[in-house]
């Protein structure tokens, strides 16, 4: 079902990262469900978790624990999001937390937590614990491709992005991995991400560079406007490719890094969207000439997250006037209805307040019946744009979220 | 489909209102899919419209015309909405008026025009000028329930509701007419409304009227979250009751009034959302103990508009951790996540951050399977509430959405 999205073929191993991944049957059986990253003693870490009020226990413990010390390792969990599980669920982040230290000799507080799956039900921690023994013996640099398939839960395709650049003398690798279908929305989502360099680069750097990469990739995606408690993006930066410490954005190495994380982001960001629940359609929404970039994205994400839009690309219909509508109630202040056009990819269908005069229906239908099709909606009052990533809303989508307790 | 929705029954009659249905083959044929309204000489009007700015050109012209003159006629037409047309759907509105005028010897400004239907095709006005003549000849007061019919587009159930009242000796009357079933949202949507009144009342109290039935009525459902470029609720009032000149909000008669026109005004808003399309539940959503009525409405919307809730709904499944994740990333201020709890109608699922004790899923179940629930979202931040009616998402919402080309 996913649009155009084959599993990762090459990721490239990041020195000073070794990944390993077991099943602990937490919800699935016969399929890995627990991964752990450990980082070189030296590593740094910045990570963007969740808006939505009601995080997961993971999540706080998680955010806890990266300001009061530096990452050693990650323990991941699919099957369950020990979400709305009280005190109860931030005991049982702690404990994995404290297990998978004791095997890895360091403290607790350098052990972040991460979950996704059902939210509402106690994490079955004491499985969990368990199977941490054997997972950490087999850590290996080469544990990437297995650990996207240990944190898929209603993904249908493993994602993973790797990029190679060079500092200098020095050759950096960038490689990442993430997790999500649905309950996609900016600001993070049902969402994990875990984006790992050899870079040699400060925290406050770090941040920049994670600031950077998901402002221009996970959150300008949208399946179903959903959020979720448990939505992670972690950057990991082990130093081991040894090259000059980077420690802020007006370096040119930073640039360099900064673009190479964006580019995996964008390409982990992008598969989740293409293996959205029930996705037929890739649709990527550009909106130019606003007043201002928020403007772009307010009329951007109200046509992204319009049934109407969606259920019309579902049935490749060139339903432009839905588009219209959508536009029409976007929370902007001025819009000036006659001066603005829409474009499907690059046929305008709709200028001066009224359908274009060389607008003819079959020429709308050939667009709309590829998988991948471009909105683009020119303001004519600024200079600003933007532009996000969503898909269709399809019977596969109703099927899926009304079997699966997520 | 609809839930627990008939037509209605009894329509009473209001003294200086008539009524015509015809069709003209706009866009259905072998069905009624034009209206006509005429109101007596003295009669008073309120409107309230789409705040959709590519609002379409029937609601433009009959906005202009309510502010220029009292209005006469209605002239309603199904099929076709002449939205996205620019100014040849100035034009084309106008000529409905002004044909419509010349029949009833009145002004062209007396005469408010409404459109429903296709969006971005050219309005055939010449078909629906023709129908005219015919339609005028048969107006009667008894015409409610074939004008309810004649409105409809995705609609399954014809929509009507009726009260009297006495206001001292005078029986006064209200009576009602609604269509939409999609694109449904708060701030009107694809939806129109006409509720006529015998009551004597001034322009300014019937202003004050509709203000209060529209925030309890159709600006409190949503479907889809999607708001049209048609809607319309207009408020008539003939004043053949005779009673005293209702003239100020302070009067006794004005609240009697209003609260039958409100009451009038719910029943057909609720009547969309049991008939919104797809729809196999019927969901009431109460937010109490807010810190004001915005933040209330904010999270009850949310709730309501959230796919995977929705969805969740469609199954019978009592997954209140999408309930949970929909109230977190409401935008409002402050929100104490262990201090609020959630009930599915009188049951109590969530609180102090976790599963309530009591809770267990068998008992969600059962109310899942309604076809009406509540929820309740018990804030503990306040003493304010608000109250929203929407419903499930379904296989048949995808289905209808795909095919049908509004």
């Amino acid at each position: 079902m996913a649009v155009n999205l084959s599993p990762p073929s090459l990721l490239h191993p990041v020195a000073g990262v070794r990944i390993a991944t077991c099943a602990a049957g937490l919800r699935y059986s016969g399929r890995p469900d627990v991964v752990v990253f450990e980082v070189a003693p030296g590593s740094e870490a910045a990570a963007v978790f969740t808006r939505n009020r009601f995080c997961a226990a993971p999540v706080s413990v998680a955010r806890d624990h990266l300001a009061r010390s530096s990452p050693r390792a990650l323990v991941i969990n699919a099957g369950n999001a020990n979400a709305g599980t009280g005190n109860t669920g931030i005991a049982d982040a702690r404990a994995c937390c404290e297990a998978l230290a004791r095997h890895l000799d360091c403290a607790p507080a350098q052990v972040l937590p991460f979950s996704t799956g059902v939210i509402g039900e106690p994490l079955p921690v004491e499985r969990l614990v368990n199977a941490l023994a054997g997972c950490v013996d087999r850590l290996d640099e080469n544990g990437w491709l297995d650990a996207a398939h240990g944190i898929m839960t209603t993904d249908t395709v493993a994602k993973g992005a790797s990029r190679r650049l060079m500092l200098g003398p020095h050759r950096i690798t960038v490689t990442g991995i993430a997790k999500g279908a649905g309950m996609i929305c900016p600001d993070m989502a049902t969402m994990l991400a875990f984006v790992a360099t050899d870079a040699n680069v400060d925290r406050q750097a770090l941040r920049a560079c994670i600031d950077q990469a998901v402002e221009r990739s996970f959150n300008r995606i949208t399946v179903d406007g959903d959020t979720s408690t448990n939505d992670a993006f972690v950057l990991l930066a082990s130093g081991k490719a040894a090259n000059p410490r980077i420690v802020s954005p007006d370096q040119e190495g930073f640039r360099l890094l900064a673009d190479a994380v964006t580019a995996v982001a964008s390409e982990l960001a992008q598969a989740i969207v293409r293996d959205a629940e029930g996705a037929s359609k890739f649709i990527t929404i550009e909106i130019v000439e606003g007043a201002s970039e928020k403007d772009c994205l307010e009329i951007a994400y109200t046509i992204a997250h319009s049934p109407l839009v969606k259920t019309a690309f579902f049935a490749s219909d060139p339903n432009w006037g839905r588009i219209l509508a959508a536009i029409g109630r976007a929370r902007i202040g001025a819009l000036d209805v006659n001066a603005l056009s829409i474009y499907l990819d690059e046929l305008r269908v709709f200028s001066r307040g009224a359908r274009d005069p060389g607008y003819r229906e079959e020429m709308g239908q050939a667009i709309m019946r590829k998988p991948e099709v471009t909105v683009r909606v020119a303001l004519a009052a600024g200079t600003h744009a933007a532009r996000i990533w969503t898909c269709d809303l399809s019977h596969d989508y109703v099927r899926i979220n009304a079997e699966y307790r997520s």
